[in-house]
């Protein structure tokens, strides 16, 4: 354990990166997967058929579209879109957000296209 | 969605309890589940044979005492605890956290004792 026993420091790992929509794996949890990500603009609707997603905003404003209403999250909030439900993420500002999902789990879901990317670990 | 359709506001749902070791769960991602806790002094050895376990410090400071060595987390930092790795954590002065693992986990893992408390819902 001493070697790997680092807290991982959110800020930090943050200032690490600065590509927008792409997901940075900082941790593990069984077989799920802590990852961070820098949001502007709007992202792609999309559908996780076989998971809940749990979004963290940790600094900015992230708004979560659902076809039924909109989620807004500031810093401190979170929300879990079910599995199943379609979602579509937008930032008005750049928005730092804590994904936690199941290792392997794609960005845009059933959606794929353009934005598709799979999560980095970061170093 | 749309009854359901609220963020989590973590200081919202930390200003509900005051309660100290107690697990207050505050949302659900497919058989996880989310919780928080506020700490002071010291818990008690113990195991999760079956699970990782993450610790996310919202507020004060967290010890996560090891067999080799500790782990201190701030605001803004997380750590998982491997499974099967034996921890106690210790907080000085009162620290909030957020909690991730299976549901049903138990506080004190292997080690039962006074300190073991089901995880509650906090409406």
């Amino acid at each position: 354990m001493s070697t790997s026993a680092v807290p991982v420091n959110l800020d930090e790992k943050l200032s690490q990166f600065s590509e927008l929509w792409a997901q940075k794996k900082v941790a593990t949890l069984n077989d799920y997967e802590v990852k961070l990500a820098k949001l502007k603009g709007e992202f792609v609707w999309h559908t996780h058929e076989d998971t809940d997603e749990l979004f963290l905003v940790l600094s900015g404003r992230l708004t979560i579209q659902l076809t039924d209403g909109n989620v807004v999250l500031g810093p401190g909030e979170l929300f879990v879109v079910p599995r199943g439900v379609e979602h579509c993420p937008v930032a008005d500002e750049e928005t730092a957000i804590l994904l936690l999902e199941p290792a392997g789990t794609l960005n845009t879901g059933d959606a794929g296209g353009r934005m598709t990317k799979a999560a980095e670990p970061l170093s």
